[in-house]
């Protein structure tokens, strides 16, 4: 019992928080209630209309169902709940002139029409054009049947159909009065939110690969809902994957918002809403790169840390470049501002630039040239020099040195390639011990080669920044494409300058 | 008029052919029909009992709402259904007692519990945990509110809710009755067969990626639908962005799977569907590397193609062993066989391993040695016996190595690098045939660095195609996991020896 009161404590305070984190859901909730207090309302007081009152069932599930949290998906379902019911209700007319003609034979043609039309219905439902219609294709069945079901008892079609349809006509008016009149929820502002909202994530999540990156941050063991693609806390992670995951989330809202009317700051009409799924997606194609770094975090193949530290400032400020530039679009994208006249993308891609230069110099770092055919350089390459960094951190690294090496673990490689540390199999290891000194001189060779792939994952990890960089030029045109067609106000000149 | 005609005749040929692919949806569309002649049929020959008929709507709205695609949907549905309608009639009753004792006020006590309880309902219905169950608060509105208002206005609560809640029943029922025992459409076999062609798609994308990139397959312009990540018909794109995309899709066939009861070949009680869900996962963590590697086809910065063919065999070995890696998990899946004993991985990781030494042998391809800081090294790097391939398709390749010159169009870069050739804007070109001549110095340097980004390109071509390779191991892993939690059989051994 104890634990039960718990629980409940615990589902009330979340639930307070949930309210408080987001008091729209607070109004939404204050409204539904309203609306059907309203319509029980209009039933009482409608009450010398006896035979109204009777089928109130009609008009209490069309609040109940249409009511939905944003306008633009009331708007959508009462116009698909309309339309089916109107159709349903033409056709029902019409078959029971069908069937009045059918005379003795009306029941069956009752029925076989039922039949037909279940089946039509239900097949046209499951074609994908008319997949958002799906509720429409309900509601047209139900109408159908009942006015059939009900008409045919009392045999009076018209009757049935008429105020059925002008229960729903009252359901439906009092929904939309209410969800639109009091304190409106719009699906568009939810949608530029959102889109908004992943700027920031994929920005925190590329600083994060990169300073992960820098300070050699290795996981012990990769947790296994990364390596299944399912949500985690890690704040890196998360945060690409939202934006990569956000995919269906607007395509939703994409489909509500086209239904809402001008509102706030979205005058025009026939607002380009289109337009911030596509930044959506190019965000998305940018968020792509993001997940391919922190790849490079999570592989088991490291490069060296005084390597790393060798790129340290360029890897950094393409980094932080990059990063600002997201946040500067997606906090232009929220304030609704077009581009300034200075190019956005100059510092990133002079930072890219810089890291390329870097590594156009130093190449020799990235690959290992003791197993080259053609014989090793003239010169030594870990000259200490390189690795001298002006940083005051410089003392901070040793330990990541000795530690990345013993990770490699080397010795306990057999014929075949450690690819599986993470989640390592025992079968694999059977014999390890009579091999391990049986196989030493291959293990040498093999440990040269992991050491040069280790090297190169270093290469690997800058082209896919610069990479990276090459795609915001993409997202800075589809912004520019949605900033132009949405009627973006001009920038402000302080925060040009600034 | 003619338009139309011809519109109708193409939808009508499109939902032949969607017949034909799947003939699952026509006989659900037929049973569909026969549930709603079954109800109708019922329903009249009821027609004694007066008042039962006469609220059939209630029946014919569970019949339309209940009945859906798969089982798993239909129970879940049908459940929820079901609680909703209990708890709303118990919480109604109660309430009613309760208007009773108030007398007088007996009004404003069926207001104040029709706004409360839509309050609390809607509230908890936007609860995250709670999201399964949403329907199941509609419904429980939806009653709560239907029998307050009309129970009110008859003055019987007990009866008005009785009479709803059999009608609702014998709904359920038929609805239940029909779908599962006639021909009955599981989700479970969905979410099996959506893992499994996944496979396949990722396994075709990967093909087309190492062959697209060791033809030097190049986009002119790559389709916005890829940069905005919309849906598109490129093969290589469409196979992982499928397996990308069904993230969605997974989870709600999961949602309903584990609603089914042991069918079919999935006999085990609480059969394992979570851990489709897991490979489902472990199969996007590969096939985000996929994607990887097609970032680098769809990149601007492309590697010379007679350096490719230098690693030709060794990654096509790597990627076809991969291909035939997924293949084979994938059919196995399909056939709900255990792996073997023979190591699956054997092959793959030794092509990555030769891939490996060869990269170790030969990286001095990948990397510029022109602009080292520490001077070039004492050997000729372009050796032309390097680029000896001891292929018949050798003479297949000159066309692309000028034609991969050509693009790199290195003398139209300015001050800054090139990165937005794909959608290149104009403005960024102004002044272009001005800076042409006087910036041939600057030029030269850039374009030094450009070329070693490009060499660069291959080897993290290499190193994500080996990162790919590491992350097999891991779906091997979940795919082991859930062969033995869903107890599949012991695999042929002739298709072990084949």
């Amino acid at each position: 019992v104890a634990n039960f009161w718990n629980n409940l404590k615990d589902v009330v305070v979340k639930g307070f928080e949930m309210g408080r984190a987001d008091p729209r859901k607070i109004v939404f909730s204050a409204k539904m209630g309203l609306a059907l207090v309203l319509i029980s309302f209009l039933i009482f007081w409608k009450e010398p209309i006896k035979e109204l009152s009777s089928h109130s069932v009609w008009a209490i599930l069309t609040v109940v169902v249409v009511f939905e949290f944003s306008i633009g998906a009331t708007l959508s379902k009462g116009f698909n709940r309309g339309l089916g019911t109107l159709s349903a209700g033409g056709l029902a007319l019409g078959t029971a002139q069908l069937c009045q003609l059918a005379g003795d034979w009306e029941e069956s043609v009752v029925i076989v029409s039922v039949f037909i039309t279940g089946f039509c219905a239900t097949y046209a439902k499951l074609y994908p054009t008319f997949k958002p219609y799906e509720y429409g294709f309900r509601v047209f069945l139900l109408t159908y049947c009942f006015i059939m079901v009900s008409g045919y008892q009392k045999g009076d079609f018209l009757h049935t159909a008429i105020t059925r349809f002008l229960l729903i006509a009252l359901g439906a008016g009092v929904s939309l009065v209410v969800n639109i009149c009091i304190y409106p929820i719009w699906a568009g502002e939810d949608l530029h939110n959102l889109v908004a909202k992943n700027f920031t994530r994929v920005a925190d999540s590329l600083e994060g690969c990169i300073s992960g990156y820098l300070h050699c941050v290795e996981y012990k063991r990769v947790p296994s809902k990364i390596l299944t693609y399912q949500a985690s806390d890690d704040p890196v992670y998360s945060g690409y994957r939202s934006a990569v995951e956000s995919t269906s989330q607007e395509d939703a809202l994409l489909g509500f918002a086209i239904w809402e009317p001008p509102h706030g700051p979205y005058k025009t009409l026939q607002y380009p809403w289109k337009n911030y799924v596509k930044v959506g997606g190019s965000l998305r194609h940018c968020a792509f790169m993001v997940m391919a770094l922190h790849g490079c975090i999570l592989s088991e193949i490291q490069s060296p840390a005084e390597r790393r530290l060798v790129f340290r400032d360029e890897l950094q400020k393409t980094g932080n470049a990059g990063a600002k530039v997201l946040r500067e679009i997606g906090s232009k994208l929220k304030r609704m501002e077009k581009l300034g006249t200075v190019d956005i993308l100059d510092e990133v891609h002079e930072a890219a630039e810089n890291l390329q230069k870097k590594i156009d110099q130093k190449s020799y770092l990235l690959v290992n040239s003791e197993s080259w055919e053609i014989g090793k350089p003239a010169i030594v390459l870990e000259d200490p020099q390189d690795f001298q960094t002006t940083d005051s951190d410089e003392k901070r690294f040793p330990e990541f040195k000795s530690r990345s090496e013993t990770v490699l673990d080397l010795s306990s490689l057999q014929g075949n390639w450690d690819f599986s540390k993470p989640i390592m199999d025992d079968k694999f290891n059977n014999g390890e011990s009579f091999n391990k000194n049986n196989s030493a001189a291959s293990n040498q060779e093999e440990s040269k080669t992991y050491e040069s792939a280790s090297v190169l994952s270093l290469a690997t990890f800058a082209s896919l920044l610069i990479e990276f960089v090459a795609r915001l030029q993409n997202l800075v045109d589809s912004f520019e494409e949605l900033s132009i067609k949405a009627n973006f106000k001009e920038p402000n000149d302080e925060v040009v300058a600034e």
